[in-house]
């Protein structure tokens, strides 16, 4: 990550998420109903519970744009969390006055001391040393995502104005890979308060050749997209072109034969079994990834864990209204490859305004 | 990468390939055997070539050591290039004269204009505005992953310190998944002209709770580990623990349930589908990583391709020795991710001195 | 900056400034009231005009912190701009209806085609491919300064917990040593419509030994201060200990013997020339930096300057309430001062929550 | 530093420098010629000893540049140190026998626990915990400068394609402000055995508007130069353009007044006191610094220190051959900055060869 900086910040049932972006180019449209819809986008799915209801993301952009366009200046974002209003005196910031018996008990009500299998809860207590769990999970919850979907709809509004667009497709929900085989997969589990996980792909088109570099380790865009996709809460897998296929393809099967167009000056490829990056850079063809995501670890159906002050054993089983976020998450997956292929078009094209930088790319 | 910084150098054919370290600590011992016994590993397995047998890599140590232990100074390594001397003039440093017909032929005999499918190089070409292919591919040729292999030496030493140990195998080649069929499969594609991938496994054991973190995107583990091993070239998927079989498991089965031993009074899992990592973080379970590696590009059964001189189509073979890398692979994976675990180490332990992180570790 | 990152938005007169912080440890008491006296503090000075009186600035923590402390999780800082509701139309996040005539006029009457001498208007203009130079000032404004001063605070709420504090003094405002003659020679400046420069000290106490590094010219204490502190606008030199003088110091008089405490067992120094750092580290001194601050661009006396738009010369002459900012621009020194010490501290002590740090720290 | 990143390694009396650079572009000329000759002048200068002439520097480039041109690939560089061979059992990068007398004399006689005021001695000792200083300065040795010079020099290759340079001057030795004087002065002090620092500025010619950026605090030009010249050891003030005489001009004596050239349409300034950056950026003046370098540490004159193992008092005096390095220093500056103004055209620019850069930069 070199010119498309971001940090997030926000909790769970805190006051509400940010993001500020650092990096941007001037005049770039930034299209507040788009990334309204991309946080939408990630709120739906089938297997979604209830709170997806409460929480119709919308964002508010604080700087860096000014009649629609950015300026060069840091962009912040920000999303209300709705739910703010129950959670006051549990999540408040300041002090509290624990001696008084109302909010002794609000507060004491929403301490966790049981950990949940699967989750950062365990961990983060030992590692940010907290006895309460709710200071890890209020971070660690897969809410902060909304948060990376709205910087991505920021990195697409870039990505849109070279042509470059992205998708994302579920491929499989547990042993299901149609659509009706994983609804029923999904109302199924529902009904037995299991969850379930599955596997998506990412798809980019129109780039330019030549994005990311085998020169060094940490410039090779392969690479940086493995993190930012693994980094994605729950994700387990991240698969480039053929993927773990790959293992079982003999080199003549594997590789993708080029070919030159003469008329319109270009070389083509009739496979894409490298996912458009050979070498650690975009090869022009489309970059495809898969990402698997595991089953949403807060479930009815209960685990063995500990109690973190008692040590002792308890059956986990919490009231999740999530059965399966194989959906939302691959809009994550999208938000998170715009990100780096933001980053790696900036890196590659320099430019401080978007027109500097379109003359530089069409150049 | 914050605290474990590190640059590598050099081409396949050029005088010698470097690295420089910084961030590392003091008073590590370094064993300059260990690192040579790395080296070599990398250079073994079945179905490599001739080229292998020429190359007996050995490390020099430049500086940042000083009888045996680090001083907290850059680490500088070298691994010569044996070949060196039969390239003086292709791969000349200083210009050289082209108008001397002995020099002309040296360099152009080994210029390059035919570009293999699934390498750098003609994005590389491209990029870099080069209409030889050799500089392109002197420097994306695995070769550079030898300089990985010492770098993940020297964090080994520094893992080993802390009881920390990585190993790996390889789970599958091509078709087979036990070691007499890899051997007949390599053998047939050997004879055929052709090349194989396959997927081999990482293994960390013994590491702290808490390397990594859920607060930032970047902090993962999981995140930066996927970085690591992507970003070696050939691989072409990354997973952790249960990786892409997580689609296919509910919640309940994905999940490892948490024990407590009140005797070493310390938490435990009798599964690990996690691989180890949880939110971000190590959980202090063995870190468990899946990589795959595609078939071998250079190879002598025949694939179209372009001319980037003439444009005109071509059948790419070549000849290569090596027939199946993944054994190899998995030695520069191993390097990678130990790279990653001693940056995360030094990150949360702090310190300058190896006995000031021990006191911190252990505190 | 490798663990206490930031980023900064906000425009002088848009919605509102904000910060995040990222890799601060847990259980780091945040004292509100304290950050809102260090704003305050940035506010005052002999010397300031109008706004500071409209803007007293308060911070809001949106995330982070818990009960007034810190959780591990980013924090987020908003200070609202109060003069917004007046700039809605012309700062709008949104596009505008410029076809309204009163849109347009309030749009065009604060536009700025006519750019300042020492300001960013010029090179921001071009750089960002503006027309309107309110794109750019509204950010190279020293408004921006309050998030920093905002975001120091809180580094200042780190480095108290182990008794590391900071201070700053005015040393020179124009040609004026003392206090009484700097109040005068402000209030001829304001009188005649003119601007002053002038110097500030800016002191950290109770460090510890060895805070940066020697081994990488990055690493290096002295280095990371200066940059943090020309970073600040107007800022046109930066000195530690002895500054220009040691240019005319002989080595006998520049250097700080060393003595060593039998008692205390610790060693110390009778002079502080080196300002507290040695090869690029702390040595246990007080750390002691001057700055120099030029006098404010925007003033009543005309200065030469061209129409952007017209390319005609005019003689910019601008109404602006402030004629000296040396004591607000010491408190901003003070702030990255202590930006740049706590990230030094979290890098050499480690830790996720302030009792592991205070438990390196202490060993 | 974004694209320009390079570390460096060795010791003062190890086998080598080095320094690996990583991000310059393709097909940039290196001229291996000039390099040495930087190396050259940095030798120079009345008033350095015995030492500079056994070492006259020479560049070997290992990597990275082909018939005398970058690839894309990292560049690898190599200085011997000449005097190696006399250190080799007392430097040895291996652990040698201890038991052997002649073995542990000869490391014995190169131990040092006499720490030198002014140094990285004491302080280094502590932070790395070691007993025999050597392991401190021997890294902390102005000699690492060599490598920053070479890599300062490529720095250079690279802006020269864009006719952007840089030269220095000393401007004060002590007391002295002319040549004559400077002389006598350094003659003086070397005959009492004492050391003698001074200031010198450092000029950048033909640098576009626009490098670096206000919006965000790391990006400014002025902080970043700032670092980079205070990390030179003995550095102890950085001053851009009026530096510390911006305290006493008003802000209509300081501020340089903007006028346009209707004929070379473009902006130009009569005087350059903002040094040739306004608003952290390049405005198109030339770049001016000034740096202050404290005078040199070791030296014949006694000075109190401690001797670390006994904890006695010492009268610390040092056989030095250098009286004054200033001009050396001044060197060092250039290529810092040279580093510095790189890394921002490549940011600002982009591209991956020098033929892409250089359209993007005429566009």
């Amino acid at each position: 990550m070199n010119k498309f900086r971001f940090l997030t910040s926000g909790e769970s049932h805190g006051i509400c998420l940010n993001a500020i972006i650092e990096g941007l180019p001037s005049n770039i449209t930034i299209d507040k109903a788009f990334i309204d819809s991309e946080l939408a986008r990630r709120q739906q799915g089938y297997g979604r519970g209830g709170r997806m209801q409460i929480e119709t993301d919308k964002v508010k952009i604080l700087s860096g744009v000014r009649f629609g366009k950015t300026t060069g200046a840091p962009v912040c974002l920000e999303i209300e969390n709705k739910d703010w209003q129950n959670w006051t005196v549990p999540m408040s910031v300041e002090p509290v006055n624990m001696s008084d018996p109302d909010i002794a008990e609000a507060v004491g009500s929403k301490k966790i001391t049981r950990v949940r299998p699967g989750h950062a809860d365990l961990s983060g207590a030992i590692k940010y040393n907290q006895d309460d769990v709710r200071n890890i999970l209020e971070r660690s919850s897969a809410r902060e995502t909304a948060s990376r979907v709205a910087v991505g709809a920021v990195a697409k509004c870039l990505l849109k104005e070279f042509g470059i667009t992205g998708s994302s497709k579920v491929l499989q929900i547990g042993s299901a890979f149609d659509e009706e085989s994983m609804k029923k997969e999904i109302d199924t589990a529902k009904e037995k308060g299991d969850t379930l996980g599955g596997s998506f792909e990412v798809r980019f088109i129109n780039l330019p050749v030549g994005l990311g570099s085998f020169v060094n380790w940490d410039r090779r865009l392969d690479g940086r997209l493995a993190q930012a996709l693994m980094s994605i809460p729950a994700v387990k897998a991240v698969e480039v072109g053929a993927g773990v296929q790959a293992a079982s393809l003999s080199g003549s099967n594997m590789h993708d034969e080029i070919f030159y167009n003469r008329e319109t000056q270009s070389y083509y490829r009739k496979t894409n079994n490298a996912g458009g990056i050979e070498g650690g850079m975009t090869n022009g063809e489309d970059v495809v990834l898969k990402v698997t995501m595991k089953a949403i670890p807060t479930m009815k159906q209960p685990l063995m864990s500990v109690d973190i002050k008692t040590k002792k054993p308890f059956q986990a089983h919490f009231e999740r209204s999530d059965t399966c976020a194989v959906e939302a998450c691959a809009v994550v997956g999208e938000a998170m490859a715009a990100i780096i292929l933001a980053d790696a078009l900036l890196e590659k094209f320099g430019g401080d305004s978007l027109e500097e930088i379109k003359k530089n790319y069409n150049g």
